[in-house]
């Protein structure tokens, strides 16, 4: 078996890309640039991008390879209004969670582009699917759901580096959702993105701009 | 606030990157060129390459700017013998959920680059961080693991746009492992990550490679 694959791979490692220090600057620049974005212009993606956007993002690592990424374009303006209504009603939650100082501050963000965002998709994460025979998820089934945030990471970079911001929509109700779009049960609900032409582009994250928290340096998440 | 926002944001879009055809075809390379990699060479990492990458991963999107993730770099031989263990009893559990042809097959997958990776990572999710005030994970506080699992996925491209490969051993007991690494009771158990210089390249799964699942059209994938 080793001895196949040392031979295929010698054969593939001909054309495996080499990457230099160009194109490393460009993706730190890409990772720097990349914004969870709230507002965006309403002029629509051209026809194909979201699928296209989803085919780089089924490149991506899961567990077993399993697969386990669903996504759901919502494209209905009826089930649109409800997902606005569950965001309304779970935001209102959220602000009494919060000091009164936080709460104004909280306010005044603008936490869901749902208004304006030409493409709206649900992504959820396949907790039943056969694909990959189990492998690697018997002590962790949540990597099944992990493996459909490292799709959802892929689709957000691919499609900043088109110049598209995505919005991560997190305040929203697990079971609503399931309803409002009668998916399978056995879907777990991972999260809701807006996708559209932002209106502006930045390099600091809104939430660090308007005093919201502040980005930590990396060295304080290290332990040895 | 939105007319600071627009003033803010035209003097900063100056220094915004474009990102052109040629990038976005190096990025897709990347996305195709990754791979899980389970068969390293032995050689160390250069001093300082993983507290880099680290510094990389910290770029990536969190749940209300909570930076949740946490780093722990294991160079404890003890405990990384520890570690091995509590996977070869979990790989065991495992291989027995298996039908016979699947279990030969796993048998002969190499699941883990435990004795050769040059260096390892365990990642937590810090579930009780204050960071954010809680903003954006009241309905969903899994998001906070979502964001960590978004700093892996960042840190995987960064290593692999140095030619570094990283496999991610999921094939463990969380609690275990934080008896192990004897890191705090709200920290979350994400992952295990081997990386260093991997023996083969591919743009192929290995696991596809090996009869074991074969990668599904995106269109499959899609609901409207």
């Amino acid at each position: 078996m080793d001895r196949v694959g040392d031979v295929s791979v010698a054969e593939r490692r001909e054309g495996a890309p080499e990457f230099d220090d160009e194109f490393r600057q460009r993706l730190y620049d890409l990772l720097r640039w990349r914004r969870d974005v709230r507002r965006f212009k309403r002029a629509p993606l051209s026809a194909g991008t979201i699928d296209r956007l989803i085919g780089i993002a089924c490149l991506s690592p899961s567990v077993g390879l399993s697969e386990p990424w669903r996504f759901v374009i919502v494209e209905d303006e009826a089930r649109r209004a409800l997902i606005r209504q569950c965001f309304e009603e779970c935001n209102k939650d959220a602000l009494e969670m919060q000091t009164p100082d936080r709460a104004a501050l909280y306010a005044r963000l603008k936490l869901a582009g749902l208004d304006d965002a030409p493409c709206q998709l649900a992504v959820f994460s396949d907790r039943s699917t056969a694909q990959g025979a189990g492998l690697g998820r018997l002590t962790m089934p949540e990597t099944l759901d992990y493996s459909v945030v490292n799709a959802v990471h892929t689709l957000w970079l691919a499609a900043r580096a088109e110049g598209i911001g995505l919005g991560w929509v997190s305040i929203l109700d697990p079971a609503s959702m399931h309803e409002i779009l009668d998916v399978p049960r056995d879907w777990r609900f991972i999260g809701y993105f807006c996708l559209g032409y932002p209106q502006t582009e930045d390099d600091t994250p809104e939430l660090e701009r308007f005093g919201w928290a502040e980005r930590q340096p990396a060295a304080a998440m290290i332990r040895r």
